[in-house]
């Protein structure tokens, strides 16, 4: 993207587009007709030219790139430059690139991740993990116009073996996690990654961080409800959550249908509860 | 390597050659004499070639190949396969190749970096991030041949933000990590990263997990103690710790030479602790 930060040039979009559909792509083996990186790359390519109108950002997840080693990498290449194709194609400004790779090492190789991520593959943004501390995000952060998700509190079960601790203070790691986030950002270029399998927990950090945009994953085949994520997670603009819908648009028959329905399921229940 | 498990060969190997170096292969970009993945590969070949009577194991650092997009996965796939030659050559067995990545992820994206390191790649161990708890593992787990390095508390000064947060019972978390570890270990394949800048958590760690192979970072430019950290974190048998030197071998203008003479430095210290 050329102009703008990262989250400025998110909220303008999600704002233009009424929605917060983020789409996921993630090429599960068990979705590919064949086990190689071109069908992981054709199953890709065919959603994000069915979904660019529809998505606020896309979300490819590198594992399933990397499944297919170097092969792979040229996939993802070619999946970012299609997202940047299809965004010249409709003409209404860059579609954010977050890349979930949930990284987090010592800071001399984080600058290597970052590079990797920003660089090499033209990231607009990327996850991290918490669990190495700050100078883990540093070499990350002093990419001012990129946008960095910490993971915070994931939707997965096992989340609670970790992210749930409680402290001695008797909050839940996570709480720490996002305050930690607060003092952390300097440059205003931190979200946190919340799972909408656990709205209460939602709710929690909307408290703690207020304006802070939320990654949500965990809607559709997890589990997680719309209404309720909303209803804990919602700023009162009505941004700050982006939520990440994956397998039910790449799979899906028709990947262009599966998103306009996403979408109009998010914008008719935001609607219904502004009304409330 | 074609039989037994990682920890059974890592130990054999360590016994046999009565040391505990770990040649960690982190070809940083202040270390090339050209930014290229090419050159990358040229100067672990190199460290490869001179370390390989020496190193107990060899870990390479995934960043500072990611770095270089799909040729630096390449790269990456030629060092592993020349630490395999110089296997053959020595003729005294494989030499386990410790992939460090520091994965997490939930369990369908766990697989796929599974499949990437051990499939793809083919090493035998993996370093890993335990936020996003139990079933970020499992997929990892259930190639029982292969050892998996939890991170627990790392070498780096930001590792406090998160690992020593005080839990309730005024634990800090990397101890509390370290007792979920001893019960995911369904397999006897897990280790734990403890660096060596901490030799009282390393000391802490050894008495919740006794048996438990350590790999230890931040000897050398990060300013770790060897006696320190030998009195802290050894097994009564004189094994357990797996103490890793990268920039040392790697940027030595001559790696054979350093190689050996670390290998001297911990063979000797050995010894003085035990006539002590």
């Amino acid at each position: 993207m050329a102009q703008g930060t990262f989250f400025s040039i998110l909220e303008e979009r999600s704002r233009a587009l009424g929605s917060l559909l983020c789409v996921g792509l993630d090429p599960h083996p068990g979705l590919l007709p064949a086990p190689t990186a071109q069908s992981a790359r054709d199953l890709c390519l065919r959603a994000v030219r069915g979904a660019a109108t529809w998505a606020v950002a896309f979300k490819p997840n590198i594992a399933f790139f990397e499944a297919f080693g170097a092969p792979g990498w040229e996939a993802l290449r070619a999946v970012i430059e299609a997202i940047h194709e299809q965004a010249d194609r409709l003409g209404r400004g860059p579609i954010p690139i977050i890349l979930d790779a949930k990284r987090g090492d010592i800071a001399s190789t984080a600058e290597a991740y970052a590079r990797a991520a920003f660089e090499v593959l033209g990231a607009d943004a990327i996850t991290l993990n918490p669990y190495l501390g700050y100078d883990s995000i540093t070499p990350f952060l002093e990419y001012r116009q990129k946008g960095l998700f910490i993971l915070c509190k994931t939707s997965n079960p096992g989340s609670a073996d970790v992210q749930d601790v409680l402290l001695r203070d008797g909050r839940p790691l996570y709480e720490h996690v996002a305050q930690r986030v607060n003092e952390w950002d300097r440059y205003g270029n931190l979200g946190l990654v919340v799972g909408a399998t656990f709205p209460q927990a939602l709710a929690r950090l909307r408290q703690i961080a207020p304006q802070r945009w939320f990654l949500v994953p965990g809607l559709g085949a997890q589990g997680g409800e719309l209404e309720a994520t909303l209803r804990a997670g919602l700023r009162p603009d009505g941004l700050g959550l982006l939520l990440n819908l994956s397998r039910a648009i790449l799979a899906a028959p028709d990947p262009a249908r599966a998103a306009a329905e996403w979408h109009d399921k998010i914008t008719q229940t935001l609607r219904e509860m502004e009304q409330q």
